[in-house]
């Protein structure tokens, strides 16, 4: 697993959306594969206490603000959707149900997925939104809409729920190099420089 | 007020440690001068609902790793003081004390005591060390000490408190440029390109 950097998020995570809009060029300028793991937010924050940036005082109004300015200064679509922040398991399940058929796929839905919510404000809780970022991508949804809703699929999430808890993942976006985590879309750069190898550190 | 780079910081604060050894470079640059402004980061917390990051399951153990990588890589002197996190209300008096004199002795005073307290893991609550830190900047301790303990030193500190709270500062380090607020440490580029004029944002 030396030549992957490992990116973590949760779909609604907004910083998570911004990190996958690089993530893949990311690995590609270090020669690495990027490997899309989503996860459960929310059992993070049981762990750590946290609550929703956007559900805090404060930290709410300036999040509101600095997603919109983020996504002005990279050109990336931006709105706030409506429910917002959203238990996005759906959209998880099916990922990992894409992934063990082909992670190029998988990715494409995520990135989908991610557009449909934060770039239209799509609710991707909703079987007909999933059915509509599934089918340009040639994903059949009356095979992944049943498929995703089987214990299976909900225990694969939860493992690699579990697994990335084990590995320390504290919020989303997280990457992983090497054993090496790095918390949050501002630390892109220190992924790049442990990528090329320039470690005083 | 347009020629400034305001810098909300407290104290006990690791990142609002790492922010302050690039803050005054930050605005030269920019032609403009840094305003150093201690505040109480609890009262943020009282206010957004979270805990300090050391506290925290999962991201306790990430940020004490990334505070030893971080100052690796600005190769900055670094140690994690015990007690940590405290409630750094006689340096920030003493500040405010200063700065009404001198801002630039305030800020040599802020500096040293965050080398004192990060640099060299020493107790900045303690007036010996409080002491150690003012006296070779010139600053006579035996004016300073009940200085800071007289209650308009006390109220002072509430009172700027209550305006970064007012302000939406919600976190350490915070900057603001022209009204234009920015949260952390890994924000000193945008600060960076905001005061460059590059607002397409």
């Amino acid at each position: 697993m030396t030549d992957t950097l490992e990116f973590y998020f949760d779909f609604t995570s907004p910083y998570g959306y911004f990190a996958s809009l690089r993530a893949d060029a990311l690995a590609e300028d270090a020669g690495r594969r990027a490997v899309w793991r989503p996860f459960m937010l929310g059992a993070v924050f049981k762990e750590t206490g946290n609550a929703p940036l956007a559900d805090q005082p404060l930290k709410g109004d300036y999040c509101r603000h600095d997603w919109q300015r983020m996504a002005k200064m990279m050109d990336a679509p931006w709105v706030l959707p409506e429910p917002f922040p959203i238990a996005a398991l759906a959209a998880s399940r099916a990922f990992y149900w894409l992934d063990d058929w082909d992670s190029g796929i998988a990715k494409d839905f995520a990135k989908a997925a991610f557009h449909a919510y934060f770039g239209e404000g799509r609710d991707i809780r909703e079987a007909d939104v999933l059915a509509a970022v599934a089918e340009p991508l040639g994903i059949d949804p009356d095979q992944m809409l049943p498929a995703i809703s089987e214990p299976a699929a909900k225990q694969r999430l939860k493992d690699e729920t579990d697994k990335a808890l084990e590995r320390g993942v504290c919020g989303s976006p997280f990457f992983i190099v090497d054993g090496e985590g790095f918390w949050g879309s501002d630390r892109l750069w220190m992924v790049k420089k442990w990528m090329a190898g320039n470690r005083r550190w």
